[in-house]
């Protein structure tokens, strides 16, 4: 008989969600069904979209059912097997995270591919936010070798990845982030950073200053008075990425929107929102790009790591304060 | 030697202009230099896009000058010609407008597509504003049949268009407009109108009742509270082609933006706006499929006609009127 502990939560939070939210329960598995297959988790990944998923209404992706396990994208080693494509040992990805223990249909759990990475690359790089840079630049906002290109929280999961990886176009990349340490990291991959943490019309100056030819491809984490200001540097036919809304994730009321929306209009702007999970059929592509740069050390993948499953309410809070830098996981 | 009446305007006006903006003045022509060709216009359209022209700052078209001749889209019958492909009697479209003759390089002129229709309609339906209205729905937004499109100022030049090409494609269609008589032509049409001279909660009711299953296709005119309204209604993966923004062209001050702009990103929405001479390349095609629908009375394109090359203004104010139905122009 093995146990499973994982994490709840019982209510759906207004704001940003307190620690006390999270419940730690457990409960002993039932014995593997046909084409199941036991897990034990490694590492875990928290991620800024969870807070949608724990409102209770139907955003973009589903709402957490109160009680049940949470979940998120995981990565573990199979323990017990009664899928043929499974056996102990093997290396996967799934989404049965923010628990220690998981038990899933197998068709719902993959191998990790063979790049020579460190496993825990497989949630961050090579994963889901990897994934997202390359998808938002590449297939919603179509960037072009040597074009201007401006990133929103460009220090977190993805865009630490976005501005790499525009950077390897040829990209001249302009980063936002909320601390000098930030910024100062922008600046060591050749990233102008400016400081988000200012007013609107100090942002404005600071994107003009930092852009005096503009913008061609915005991607956009954050919303809100970045994606005003963005609107005022952007070049005619500049395409807009919207990836995330991070300023909005935990908004009681929403915030009066751009003034300055009709530049849609007189810069013939394209603004397309995605998720990258509807995008999937990319990933081969992706990974046979991207995966050969993380091999050879061109990509630089910050990770902030709590270790122990009870911290990963922990973990998961501080992507909302802003403390974690690349992508913040969960080591068990 | 031959005279040519035109109009100037001779400062930028703020707000809505008043008609004493425009200058009526008369100066004779010149010789036909080599490769020129002499109109003599019969019709001249009057456009909103022109309010941008006249404010002294580049928008996403060039400004009008101080005191030289306004420029629009006008049909006429050529007089003289110096160039090898016209001679007298041909009819033709321009750029030459708010005038009533015209003198210009050949290649800036074109002989009329000889479809079977009354020769104004190269102004509207098969001119500038059906093509507007074809691209928006067809290129910009890659409209489908069945699905559910929404028209802003749909009882307009360019959206009394848009409504019908969508219901040609078996869309099912809901527009705005600002009056009972407007809205009534809508239904006759079998397109749902709405009011839009209503407050944001008002409209979003509106479109919500007209619309419980949700919008996939916006063909946005107007701008504002419509925007605000529409992207609460719009489906998951919707596209919205911004096509105008009357609503700002004689503004001031910017008015707040739509405080739901998130639904970008929660319903995966695409936004384009776009200028249809960005979008020329496609004329031939559009001609191809809307022109025999014109000629077999399928579309019903509505006009509206100031006489008198001296009612041009009059005729241009009256687009921020709201007092024109379909097509604005003005017959010499």
């Amino acid at each position: 008989m093995t146990n499973s502990r994982f994490f709840v939560i019982n209510e759906h939070p207004e704001g940003v969600p307190s620690p006390s939210l999270f419940k730690l329960r457990e409960q002993s598995l039932s014995e593997l069904g046909e084409g199941e297959v036991r897990i034990k988790n490694s590492w875990l990944s928290v991620d800024p979209y969870m807070r949608g998923r724990m409102s209770g209404k139907r955003t973009y992706t589903e709402p957490y059912e109160l009680n049940a396990p949470l979940t998120g994208a995981a990565i573990g080693e199979v323990v017990e097997s009664s899928h043929e494509k499974f056996k102990p040992g093997d290396k996967v990805r799934h989404m049965g995270g923010w628990r220690d223990v998981a038990q899933l249909p197998g068709n719902e759990v993959e191998i990790l591919p063979n790049f020579d990475v460190p496993e825990q690359a497989y949630l961050g790089v090579l994963g889901m936010p990897g994934m997202t840079a390359w998808t938002g630049l590449n297939v919603i906002a179509g960037l072009k070798s040597g074009e201007r290109v401006l990133v929103s929280a460009a220090s977190g999961a993805v865009g630490s990845l976005a501005v790499q990886l525009a950077r390897l176009k040829d990209c001249q990349v302009i980063g936002s982030a909320g601390s000098q340490q930030k910024r100062d990291w922008l600046e060591h991959h050749d990233v102008t950073g400016i400081d988000h943490h200012q007013d609107l019309d100090e942002l404005k100056a600071s994107l003009h200053d930092a852009a005096p030819q503009g913008i061609d491809v915005y991607y956009e984490n954050v919303g809100g008075d970045m994606f005003e200001a963005a609107l005022d540097v952007m070049n005619p036919f500049g395409r807009i990425a919207v990836c995330g809304w991070i300023s909005g994730y935990n908004a009681k009321d929403a915030a009066p929107g751009p003034a300055n929306i009709a530049q849609i209009l007189m810069k013939r702007l394209r603004i397309q929102g995605f998720i990258v999970g509807e995008h999937w059929e990319h990933y081969r592509r992706f990974l046979s790009e991207v995966g050969p740069q993380v091999e050879a050390g061109n990509i630089d993948y910050q990770e902030t790591v709590e270790e122990g499953l009870e911290n990963t309410p922990k973990a998961f809070l501080r992507l909302f304060e802003g403390s974690n830098h690349g992508k913040m996981l969960v080591k068990l």
